[in-house]
């Protein structure tokens, strides 16, 4: 059994589609961020970075902990044997728009968010990081129309650029006066993507 | 041998001590960003994101081209079958503290780095990342206080946040009006870092 510790947001839907894509049996475990349970004791031993998502495997052999959205995901995916090839080059690949998809394209978007949506509304900070998100959008886009998912095949590496794009797109979109045109490939890999048990689950609230 | 393509920086530094901890040949081949050789057509096709640094494996098997830090780091520790653990729980850790370095802490130096130096200066956004780089340096320190190094024993998980840390440490604590205290275990594995021959070679240029 793992214990998947969580409160909602996109990371941790990343980590539950995989949970859900493992085939392994979790126990929801929330971590209240609103009331600062991130920084418990008991939790920063699990993540010390207080940050959710974590998860612990209560394997056999002993428990494993472990934080970061990526590193859950490659572990979950090495430990079911689902979504992450073994061969070399299908496996570089895969985790190379894996981390792509939590850390450039991941790590811009809460940006984005902030500098939006917050009362810290700072135009250089929305233009930079609006900019980015274009520049990674059209990446991406330029990826899927060479390839059907993100590494060839559906991989673990299409999971975060999922949950960030469905949830982002339109709005970068708007926010980039037409400098992220079409995205016809990217609407057709974000239906492909959906239409997983796991990930319609996921998104339906688990 | 594998093609080494980078641009003097930390990304690339944490690229090359990898490479030479590996024990892999590999031949330089420098990418002009100031130049925009990050966008001609050939580089794109070896890292789709247009950043360094990358990598080309030419093994017998075929070539592996692998982009983002954080993927050629695992990719040459597994290659190489040194410094990232085989067993579960030590392997989880050493990809948390991975990821860690490369996407936490390596995603919110360069932020701070842009809005301190560039002539962007907006007073909002640089108190945002010092306060989220001194809370990381902060649980780095907590870490380095229970154990030697990141994961336990030196890993890949240590090279990133040496590099950050290296680069970065002093100027965090004089941006933190103290409230990045002293931080003698980071300073003790700084030094035990360092003294790696693979570190020294890079640090000294390579």
């Amino acid at each position: 059994m793992i214990d998947f510790y969580t409160y909602p947001g996109p990371n941790s839907r990343k980590a539950q589609i995989m949970l859900e894509e493992a085939g392994a049996p979790y126990t929801v475990r929330t971590v209240d961020i609103t009331k600062g349970e991130q920084f418990a004791p008991d939790f920063l031993r699990i993540s010390p970075n207080n940050k959710i998502p974590a998860i612990v495997d209560h394997t056999a052999a002993g428990p494993v902990a472990v934080f970061e959205t990526a590193a859950i995901l490659i572990y979950l995916a090495e430990s079911s044997g689902r979504l992450l090839p073994v061969d070399p080059a299908a496996r570089a690949s895969t985790l190379a728009w894996l981390i792509w998809g939590t850390s450039s394209l991941g790590g811009a978007l809460p940006q984005l968010h902030h500098f939006v949506d917050s009362t810290d509304k700072v135009p250089s900070a929305i233009e930079r990081f609006a900019n980015d998100c274009v520049r990674m959008l059209k990446v991406q886009e330029r990826r899927l129309s060479e390839v059907e998912f993100l590494a060839g095949e559906y991989s673990v590496a299409d999971i975060p650029s999922f949950c960030s794009t469905a949830g982002w797109l339109s709005r970068v979109k708007a926010l980039s006066n037409g400098a992220l045109g079409d995205t016809p490939a990217t609407h057709r890999w974000l239906k492909a993507v959906a239409e997983r048990p796991a990930v319609r689950k996921v998104m339906a609230g688990g």
